[in-house]
């Protein structure tokens, strides 16, 4: 594979976002609600909110914006519907604040010696960039849904992806821990590695498949994808 | 001021754009080019090209296709029609390769500390991607006109670095060692700062004004910014 720029999706491939909203919604809401519960609630909202965008029902609306009104909804039907404003704008940040799987920032790193790494997700510029001071990610630039106007899987993402790269999609390869996602991308010439995260639903939830054979490659980290593009 | 992420300017602010194309251009056109002359003729094409598409004559077109536009004129002004494809490829990407003056990576890598960092440029993405690996700008993200579709001084491209923040512009200092770039910058409510470059258009050329009284600030490097901005 001649690969000269990788382009990651983020929420489950670079970043546990179980952990780190369940963690958030702990701290901001207490016991009354069951936190793990709770972030795997509102991400069960996340592809359907984007869908009403990508099918026109809604204008082009940010991950920000979606995740608060996905919050509106399920705090009623968690029982805390008179949870403050300041509260709900800082559990919408919890998606900012997410912490790398242990190998992301040693991966990306690496990876960065000799490719363009850069982040191709739904969630919006801030988001990203917050997310990335938090976590440390060391992206060579910030690409995301936003500056297309398009949610993944729309083709518009991959192909805007390797356009703004400069860049013939060939030489772009979409990792993602998400098969719809490596698929959409395949579709429109890119290359692709899937990255197995077994966790990203938490314990105890049906695993993910373990290896994706459409893909170019597997890996179980980015550490790992690191060490199979070196040799 | 309350400053949340700072935008640069990157020709000329953050890098040394005469020399870097001068010695590509050396390098590529040899002694029959008075190199220092060929990129100031070159650079002296940057803002009427585009200002050519900020007017509507021209659709959207990178600044790597206006440089090369640019470029095939010069060569034959220059006597050099007759210069191969493959070289005038290269020596677009000269605008790739500039070194940052000699304060831009530790100014910036100070500056991230407690603020984002992304470049604000005329340049495509593309290019300030490369140019940040060869440099080793430490960029949050990378910014740029591309994205808007409007090239600076448009107050589209300034807005739009807000927005894509997730800041009001008060929060947004615009930092360039051009006055009209931060006359524009201001004239949309984001913070300013002039970083005076007395060696820009090389040791011949009139200096620029050694401050902005308009500006919130007037420092001589970028390490002199982390300075102001830290105490």
């Amino acid at each position: 594979m001649d690969v000269r720029a990788l382009v990651f999706d983020v929420f489950g491939t670079v970043v546990d976002w179980r952990s780190g909203v369940a963690r958030e919604v702990g701290r901001l809401l207490g016991d009354e609600v069951d936190a793990g519960a709770f972030a795997d609630a509102w991400r069960g909202r996340y592809v359907p909110s984007m869908d009403r965008v990508r099918r026109g029902e809604l204008p082009w609306t940010s991950l920000d914006a979606l995740h608060r009104a996905s919050l509106d909804e399920l705090l009623v039907d968690a029982g805390v519907a008179r949870t403050p404003e300041p509260v709900r704008e800082e559990l919408v940040l919890a998606w900012h604040r997410l912490d790398g799987w242990p190998d992301a920032v040693e991966g990306l790193t690496e990876l960065k010696r000799h490719h363009v790494v850069a982040s191709l997700s739904n969630g919006n510029v801030a988001l990203l960039v917050n997310m990335a001071k938090h976590a440390g990610l060391p992206w060579d630039t910030v690409l995301s849904a936003e500056l297309f106007g398009h949610y993944k899987p729309d083709a518009e993402v991959y192909d805007g992806a390797a356009r703004l790269l400069g860049l013939p999609p060939e030489q772009v390869l979409m990792v993602a821990a998400h098969t719809d996602d490596l698929a959409a991308a395949r579709a429109r010439g890119l290359r692709t590695a899937y990255v197995h995260r077994p966790l990203e639903r938490g314990p105890d939830a049906p695993p993910p498949p373990a290896t994706a054979p459409e893909a170019d490659l597997t890996v179980g980290s980015l550490t790992e994808l690191a060490h199979h593009l070196s040799s």
